[in-house]
């Protein structure tokens, strides 16, 4: 091999394996939100939501391969609304495995890391409706929100659709994952009621979650899998921009750890370990949209904003009796859409009108699909456990055990 | 530098850097075993599981330094049943240190890769017999397994031995990892005889895990290890090739998934929770022999199968009142089979006959020498605890501290 | 681009895309602390523990950003004790984002890689004061030790100061990063005080933790961060030095591993894992002055000699009443002194005595300065919660919620 080829062949090599490190980095999310919605939530649910958590990237990516991919990157005109590749996972001219001529890693390489991304809109959904919504229900949602709704929406920006051509900037998802998914989890509240006994005369009642350890875990395995989830989406291992990505990244996460942190203080007077885990997602979620055209000084502006808009999003949720069991909508919606809009404020050239059309398109298309998907859902097989099980706890009726035995003494 | 020798070290370094941090993703696959087999078994076990699960990878990596490397990977003629390259990490001519000639990767990157994977075999082990054995038996039988039995076995193969000069094909271990451990649990289970209590009246006692977050963290962990695992067999970062395992390896996992999900469902009546997680590791132990050979459409059904025979072979097992605590057994040794075989029928260029002699000459090794070992550590030392211990637990006689002192009212 | 660039480019980009991915590791040794210290308190601190583990990194990198990178790699001739760029992340000559004249990565990456390392330094002392401090004081503590001490003592050595003109060798901070964190831990327990009922009638009274698994994760975690830690500190991805010192950190962790078992079997006479999992820690602490240096075999030795180490030190710093809750002084400052003090005994080409004033200067820099911010917050604010608090556990107290809310029979 000549010394050209060789020094080509190394550098795909090396962009490759970050991709493909960034893939299994994006995959350990996928535990993160398993600890986060399991540590938040209630011991007696413990395994119903490890049950969902662990099927859906099954479903997430299976779905993806039968379907999505193909729906996400068609081999299209670009500015399309709709467009299709055939099932399955379709190679190109330049075969499936290469990747030289246009692209920094393998075609394989593409389909996992947006296989792992799609499976994560529906898991925001899942933590949001958890201790109440029947299984079967949620996972007939999950394939038809993995496999259809967030491909569809995501190919308007990133398979070069209709929003691309608007100039909609959005660099690793604030609005096509995060939004998307929070929206979706939205309309699930909404059709399904708050779980019983939330909010009772006016007061809303805490309903302590099984374990923190559990969710500090989830928590800081997700801040590292956005190490690869926007370090990813640079789609090489450019040294410059991931390098700047994984800086603005961990400094929004910072700030909003900060913010939550500190509007907890003001809000409830106490120190509230909640707030500043939810700061933390929320300055990651914010910082998402633009990771790759902020300032680090913007970056924690970003995130510290967002970690303040968290608290306050959950406190107006609350006001609505909209019931989300672990800040789901908060941290994904408020903060996405607040990252999409700070990047057309921020970002050096990028306007704010894309962003405000793709956030409102966006939003459109992912809550009236969920809400369709939900409301005819309700209306066959039916979304909601019964008040017996609820209060019961959906561990011993659905799934005949329970997450934990210890009964030790301190 | 010239420009191709600046290309040839990027490319080395590239290749280098891929293999290491599949190093790192194979020792995390320990923390893996840790959580599975601590959460799938009784709390008042706990801390002793935790301890076996702690030394082991100690002892694999320690007696892989002194003679495992060079018993598996010697300097010897093709063709070998036995060869010996003499204690410690022996040097090659081209220096310990480089590799660019015939290898993608350094010696003491091979030495620390290969080291990682030996320990997994003992792991495997230690699942099937915990919360009966004791504790020093179980050591020494890791100290023969791990340091002899593994590389001898493994050095058939890997090391260009004997049946790699048959023909036989196991790219990353179904067979040579992972049903040589089945096989050792299986030998374990066999000579131990099944927990008190487990077999009662002909029916067959659940002796609930003390924590399913803890088994689910343990599972997801080993997903993202088998990145390493199978992606790091490659023994390069070859685009096309590494990146094609990966997607093989997590479609096999999900298909195992779901796999387990519908067998559970069908046969249990509900949502098993334990039969998902199984059935994802079956799924990743079924398509590991043959991931740089199936196409995707075959690892999903090789994946599925894997589901299907993981709930199966659990039953079986417990009509034959064998006790395996975790599904070790069914997980390894019976997908491990399965997943070499189905790399005879359907992996392009590989013939049944040497998969099927692989598997037996493997498995009448590995479950011969383990059956001799647990043999005769048990007419000497013995390698079950007393009734007693075993009632009241194994932390409290053997380590004098308890697992977890939660006691919290919900 | 001519050959030689893609070459150049090819190998930026692969010494670039280690060191990030180093970082990444670094980062997840914050959840390892957090696991460490969580799982071996009492379940009644858990929330608290947390709290102050998850704001460390954030503080540590907030206030890297601000001031601690320009104090610590200031622009300055070599051999200064004080020097400092200015506040904020200062570009250099040749742009924030590049590097291929002098480095192997960009200095975004510098940034962070050593940025992730400044907050350990604080979360060493977390552990040791725990159960008993108030969180604003440990906040306060954090904000000086890592904005301002950490960093002027590391850029006496790291950043071409006045150790490292005097031949002073620390890889990766045995002595910089490790001990000066222990002398921080030292100095908090003797202004502090022992936990209340630790030493009664001469009696040590055992604490407890609340959960074994949650520290076993967490030390596999930092096994695992290590690789980062240690590989990264190589500061490229070069094949045969990272592969050697990745290879020496884990012979390291294994060795020390059964210096903690043994140990611990000879002077408590049971299997004691806490002192395996401390152990494995000291060899990694040990291994880290001069794991660029060791032969695998001295790396063994050191990794065994801190296994015992960490076990006596335990032992004497109770015989005086030093109540370190998690063991931090033992595994970090002695077994740091003592891999700093190898690396002058063993390290071909390194002196002993500059080893030992290397010790002895940062000793009394960090352990002088931690012990007059202590005192200081202890005239002030007060630096111990009231002894009702500690008895009744400061989760309820501080934080309002509780760490687990389990309550199931097994």
């Amino acid at each position: 091999m000549d010394a050209a080829s060789v020094g080509a062949e190394a550098l795909f090599t090396a962009n490759n394996v970050w991709m493909m490190l960034a893939t299994a980095l994006v995959f350990i999310m996928h535990l993160g939100f398993a600890g986060v919605e399991a540590g938040f939530t209630q011991a007696k649910n413990t395994v119903n939501i490890l049950f969902k958590n662990t099927l859906t990237p099954v479903i997430g990516l299976l779905t993806y391969t039968f379907i999505g991919f193909s729906l996400m990157y068609p081999d299209a005109e670009p500015g399309f609304w709709f467009a299709f590749d055939g099932f399955g996972i379709v190679p190109r001219d330049n075969g499936i495995e290469a990747g030289y001529a246009d692209s920094a890693y393998t075609r394989w390489t593409e389909f996992l890391f947006q296989g792992m991304f799609a499976a994560t809109a529906a898991t925001i959904v899942s933590g949001a409706v958890a201790e109440r919504i029947k299984i079967n229900a949620y996972l007939i949602f999950t394939v038809l929100f993995v496999g259809i709704v967030y491909p569809v929406i995501g190919g308007w920006k990133w398979g070069y659709g209709a929003l691309d051509a608007m100039g909609f900037v959005d660099f690793a998802g604030s609005t096509l994952v995060h939004s998307v998914g929070g929206w979706g989890a939205l309309a699930g509240i909404i059709v399904l009621g708050p779980r019983v006994g939330k909010y009772v005369d006016g007061k809303v009642i805490d309903k302590p979650g099984s374990s923190v350890p559990l969710a500090v875990i989830g928590v800081f395995l997700l801040w590292l899998g956005w190490f690869g989830f926007n370090g990813g989406s640079v789609l090489s291992g450019d040294p410059a921009l991931t390098s700047l990505v994984l800086v603005n990244t961990s400094l929004g996460a910072c700030a909003g750890a900060m913010g939550g942190y500190i509007t907890g203080w003001v809000v409830f007077k106490r120190l509230d370990l909640g707030m500043v885990l939810n700061g933390i997602l929320a300055g990651l979620v914010g910082i998402t949209a633009g990771a790759d055209v902020f300032t680090y000084g913007e970056s924690i502006f970003i995130g510290l904003v967002a970690g303040v808009l968290v608290v306050l999003s959950a406190i107006t949720l609350d006001k609505f009796k909209l019931d989300d069991c672990v800040g789901a909508v908060s941290v994904h919606l408020t903060c996405g859409i607040w990252g999409t809009l700070a990047t057309g404020i921020f970002g050096e050239g990028v306007s704010f009108l894309p962003q405000l059309y793709g956030v409102l398109i966006c939003g459109g298309a992912a809550f009236g699909a969920a809400l369709i998907i939900f409301f005819l859902l309700d209306k066959t097989i039916g979304i909601r456990v019964s008040r017996e099980h609820e209060e019961e706890g959906l561990d011993s009726h659905e799934h005949g055990i329970r997450g934990y035995t210890i009964v030790y003494n301190e």
